[in-house]
C-alpha cells in the first residue's frame, strides 16, 4: 500500500516556496520484529525547521534534499510487532512528514493522556511548553512585581511563558501583531498586549512598561526587539528562544539593527540562547508541573488545527506570517 | 593655597573636545577633624568614564557639568586630622581630579604595596584587573583546551583577561589595533593576536580560531565583534565588559550591526554584561590571587603613564584613539 510523503524538494533561499515542498507516493512499509506502524493524527510545524531546511551548520542536522521531512508528530499504532506497544495505542515522535511511519518501538513515546488531547503532546505538554518553562523559569526566573515582556505573545511558545512569568507574580506584557492576538493574550491574564504593527509600537511599548523590563523572552528578533533593549532594567535577564524575524533572509542578507552590547554593560543584563534539549535533565519535573496546571484549568492553551496532509506547507509558511494563535498543527487523520 | 582643578565644561556631544574640559584654580581646603589631605600621584583614566560624561541614565551618576570630574586615583597623605591615617601613607580612591583632595579618612583605602608601584592599584591590582578576573573567571569561565578570544587585548583589562585565562589552559587570541600591540601581547603568551585594521582582519580572525570560539571577552563592540558571533561555539559565553567603540556616538546616532539573537540561539550562547561592582563580594579572594600572581611575576603588566595634570585630556581622549598600551595614567606629582 501506499502514502504521501512529504520530501525536501530544495533547500529555500529566503522564504520557502512550492519548490521547497515535494509531495512523493511512496509505499508503507510493514513492521518488523521490534516494530511498530503508527498512523499520523497530528503533525506539529515549528519555526525552528526553517533552520534544518538549510545546510548551514546548526544544532540539528539540516534536512536532505530528497528525503522525507520530519518533526514531532503523534501518531496511532496500527500495527505492532513489539510487546511494549499494542495497537490503538497513541505515541508521539519526531517522525517522517507522512501518513504512516513504521520505525522501532523505543524511538516513540506512548502517551499518557489523562483525558487531555493527543494534539497536547506537540504543543503545551510537549516541546513548545517545554520550551516556555525553561527559558521562563531557568532563565528568566521572573520574581514577584517585575516586567516580564514576551514577543510572539500568542504563539505556542510565547503564551504559555507569559502564563508561567503570571504565575510567579510578575507583571507581563505581551508583543503580538493584530488585535485579535492582542485580545487573546489578554484573556490569558497578560496585563498589557502591545502591536508590533502599530505606528506608535515604540511608545506603546514604553507606556506598558513603566518600570522598564526585567526579563524579555525573546521568539522574534528584529525591530521589534531593538525597541526592547533600551528599556532593560538593572540584572535584566533575556532568554533567547528564537528571532523568527530573521529564519528567512536570503543568502549573503544580514540581520542588522541595533548591537545589543552597550544595553547589556549598562544594565549589566544577561542574554543566553536556549534550546528545549539543554534541560533534559529536567524534563520529568517540567513535564509533571505543565501537566498538573494544565489538568487543573489554570494554563490556558489554544490550537489552530489544519486538516490533511496537503496542508502542511502553508501550515508551516503561516507561522512565519504570523497566521497561528497558539500552536500550530495539521490533523492528518483521526484516530479509530 | 591655590590648585588646578579638572571640570566638566560641557557634556560632549559625540568625541569630548576641548569644549569638554575646563582647568579652573580652586583652594586647596584644609583638612577638619577626621580628615586628611592628600597629593595626587597617580590618576586613572578610563573609558566608563564617557559614560558619566553624558547624562543619560547609567549605573553611576552623570557627572556635573561645572563641577570637577571625579575618578581612581593613588595619593599621599600630605596632612593628616585622623588617627587612622599618617603622612607619607599612600592610598587609593575615587577622588576629584586635581592636586589635592581634602576627603574624610574613611573614604579612602590605605594601601599596603608589598614592594608593587602605587599605580598598580589602579590598574592591575585595582579596578581593571579585577574587571578581568571576574569577568574571565566568573563569566567566561575558560577551560583547557578552549579558544578564548579577548577584544581590545592590549588594554588595561584585557591584557590582563587574556592572560588570566592562558592560565586555565586556554588558548588565547587577541584583536589589537597596531602591530607594535600584536607583538606586545605575543609577549604576554597570547597564542595569535589579529589586528582589526587590517584588510583581511574577518578571515584571519578566523584562521586563527580553527576550532571556533568558546569564550569572547568583549571590550570593544562595533564591527568587530560583528565578525566574531558566526564563529561562537555551542555554550560559547560572551562576558560584556564594553563596547569602547560606540562610547562617542553623536547624540540620535544608533549602534548599528549584526544582530546576536541567531547566534545565541543557534549556539546556545551566553552573553552577559557585568560591572567590577557585580562582585564586590569576591574582592579580597580575587585581589589575593592577583596580588599572588603579580609578585611571582606569572602575570605580566604595562603602564602608559603621561606627566602632569595639563594631560589628563589626551590621556583620556587617548583612550578612545588606541593609544595605550596597558593602563592609562597620569602621574601628576612624585611621592616625597
Amino acid at each position: 500500500m501506499n502514502q504521501q510523503q512529504i520530501q525536501l524538494k530544495s533547500r529555500p533561499d529566503g522564504w520557502p516556496t512550492t519548490e521547497t515542498f515535494d509531495f512523493k507516493e511512496v509505499e508503507i512499509e510493514e513492521p518488523k520484529q521490534g516494530e511498530v506502524s503508527v498512523k499520523t493524527l497530528y503533525l506539529s510545524v515549528d519555526p525552528y525547521m526553517r533552520g534544518r531546511m538549510s545546510d548551514a551548520k546548526s544544532y540539528v542536522e539540516p534536512f536532505e534534499v530528497g528525503k522525507p521531512l520530519n518533526g514531532g508528530i503523534v501518531a496511532e499504532v496500527v500495527k505492532s510487532e513489539s510487546d511494549q506497544l499494542a495497537v490503538g495505542d497513541v505515541v508521539t515522535g519526531a517522525l517522517d512528514w507522512q501518513e504512516y511511519n513504521t520505525v522501532s518501538a523505543e524511538s516513540v513515546r506512548k502517551l499518557n493522556l489523562h483525558g487531555a488531547s493527543p494534539s497536547t503532546a506537540l504543543g503545551v505538554l510537549g516541546m513548545p511548553g517545554l520550551t516556555a518553562y525553561f527559558g521562563m523559569y531557568h532563565i528568566g526566573e521572573p520574581q514577584k512585581g517585575e516586567t516580564v515582556v514576551v514577543s510572539g505573545a500568542a504563539g505556542a511558545v510565547g503564551s504559555i511563558a507569559g502564563q508561567l512569568a503570571k504565575r510567579k507574580g510578575a507583571r507581563v506584557v505581551g508583543i503580538v501583531g493584530s488585535k485579535e492576538k492582542e485580545d487573546y493574550i489578554k484573556s490569558l491574564g497578560f496585563d498589557e498586549a502591545v502591536n508590533y504593527k502599530d505606528e506608535s509600537f515604540a511608545s506603546a511599548l514604553k507606556e506598558a512598561c513603566p518600570d522598564g523590563i526585567d526579563v524579555y523572552f525573546e521568539n522574534v528578533g528584529g525591530d521589534v526587539s531593538d525597541q526592547v533593549w533600551p528599556l532593560l532594567n538593572t540584572f535584566a535577564r533575556v532568554p533567547v528562544c528564537g528571532a523568527i524575524s530573521a529564519y528567512n533572509l536570503e543568502q549573503g542578507e544580514q540581520d542588522i539593527g541595533a548591537r545589543v552590547q552597550g544595553f547589556l554593560v549598562k544594565s549589566r543584563v544577561k542574554m543566553q540562547g536556549f534550546l528545549v534539549g539543554d534541560f533534559r535533565d529536567h524534563y520529568r519535573d517540567a513535564y509533571a508541573e505543565l501537566s498538573g496546571i494544565v489538568q487543573s484549568g489554570e494554563l490556558t492553551f489554544e490550537e489552530t488545527i489544519h486538516q490533511g496532509l496537503d496542508k502542511v506547507p502553508d501550515a508551516f509558511l503561516g507561522l512565519f506570517k504570523g497566521e497561528n494563535i497558539g500552536k500550530q498543527l495539521v490533523q492528518v487523520s483521526e484516530s479509530k
